[in-house]
């Protein structure tokens, strides 16, 4: 049977659309038919991730098993999820589907890990920064994470509400200026750990791309390996 | 039972990544809670559509129909196919589904018959302008269609498989060359009748969007019009 890729979407739907538009540009195809197939859930009604679990409100986990459940139907045979604060959930997600599950954290640290950064700044939504995701699995490697203080996080996360809002200027420019102050004190390493993020910070981002980590760009690559792999395809002979 | 968007895709891959990602923008949601649901089967192997009408190739309809069911048993209320050319079997599909299913031609030329032109140029693919998907439709309207001759007609055909070969500029190149040749004599309205021409003529398109009618970008709007209505929400009133 062939090997799909299923796409646990609508967290939020533009960081979605973004992932699935890097699975097709990071594509090495030729014609459609060279392509990875792909199932996309992107059901938005899904509970806000950091309400969840900063202010107590309704969990977004049955919302993410009905998704995982649609994917895992239509015949998924790897799971991706560009959504970073999910993954506060990704154990009880991956405990629950015979699937492949990867995880854009553990991709996106491995990453860093085997660039030998030795510090980054985390940028993230309060609820990723506060429950550690990258922080507990980075600061074991000895790479030390900066992290932003209160009223700096809740710009952050302003940005981020702002850009889901299709706020796009104001919500650039929040993100932007904070960046540019901690490159004003020698930070040179910045995680993009939201999936919006890369939205918000393209014009930055692609500027000095050895700058910027972009945690949908890793897990999307690393995607693609597995698809090759899993399909038997050597990605270097296949064109 | 909430209303889902299907996206019945992988004809190209990059041109239903477009067509997601127009969705998104053209929603007016202020959070990810109030975007339209959407599941997205990007199943590539398909059967190359103009082949399989010029030349003879496989069916392309059983890789639809499939696609199709899985859309069905996700929950899709309403699916739409962002590809010109698999219109050819559009009765066929719509009348395999209980489902409502939007036609990418129908509602393009809806469009043009409302902005009351009376002259338009059709770039599609050599398979949509032979079968005449378009012509049909718009002449009944006393509207006239400019159709390439063979050559320019082998052309654009040329530069839609290089755009999905990855080649932009030289897709972009003969297109566009093509495009202008028929401004200087006048033509002032162009359907974008392939999906993957929006991506290809974006530089151009951008500049003179009174110039261009893309499908795809008709096809989302309705698709958008038809979740807000069958939903019982006014547009108008959403936010």
């Amino acid at each position: 049977m062939e090997n799909i890729i299923g796409i646990l979407g609508g967290m939020g739907p533009g960081a979605t659309a973004d992932a699935f538009s890097k699975l097709v540009s990071h594509t090495p195809a030729k014609k459609d038919q060279e392509h990875i197939p792909v199932i996309i859930a992107s059901l938005p009604g899904i509970p806000d991730r950091t309400e969840s679990i900063i202010h107590d409100g309704p969990s977004p986990l049955p919302g993410m098993l009905n998704s995982l459940k649609i994917l895992e139907d239509a015949g998924a045979s790897c799971i991706i999820m560009p959504c970073n604060t999910a993954h506060f959930w990704y154990e009880d997600l991956r405990a629950s589907t015979p699937v492949t599950f990867l995880s854009i954290i553990d991709i996106t640290c491995q990453k860093i890990i085997s660039d030998k950064r030795d510090s980054v700044a985390i940028l993230a939504t309060t609820a990723t920064v506060r429950t550690e995701l990258y922080q507990n699995k980075l600061m074991k490697e000895g790479i030390s994470c900066i992290i932003p203080d209160d009223i700096n996080q809740k710009n952050i996360m302003n940005s981020i509400i702002n850009y889901k809002a299709g706020n796009y200027q104001a919500a650039y420019d929040t993100m932007a200026s904070y960046v540019e102050n901690l490159e004003q004190k020698g930070v040179n390493t910045f995680i993009m750990g939201c999936t919006e993020i890369p939205l918000i910070l393209k014009p930055i981002a692609q500027k000095k791309p050895e700058k910027f980590i972009d945690a949908t760009d890793e897990l999307i690559k690393e995607a693609i390996r597995w698809y090759y792999e899993a399909s038997g395809i050597n990605i270097r002979k296949a064109h």
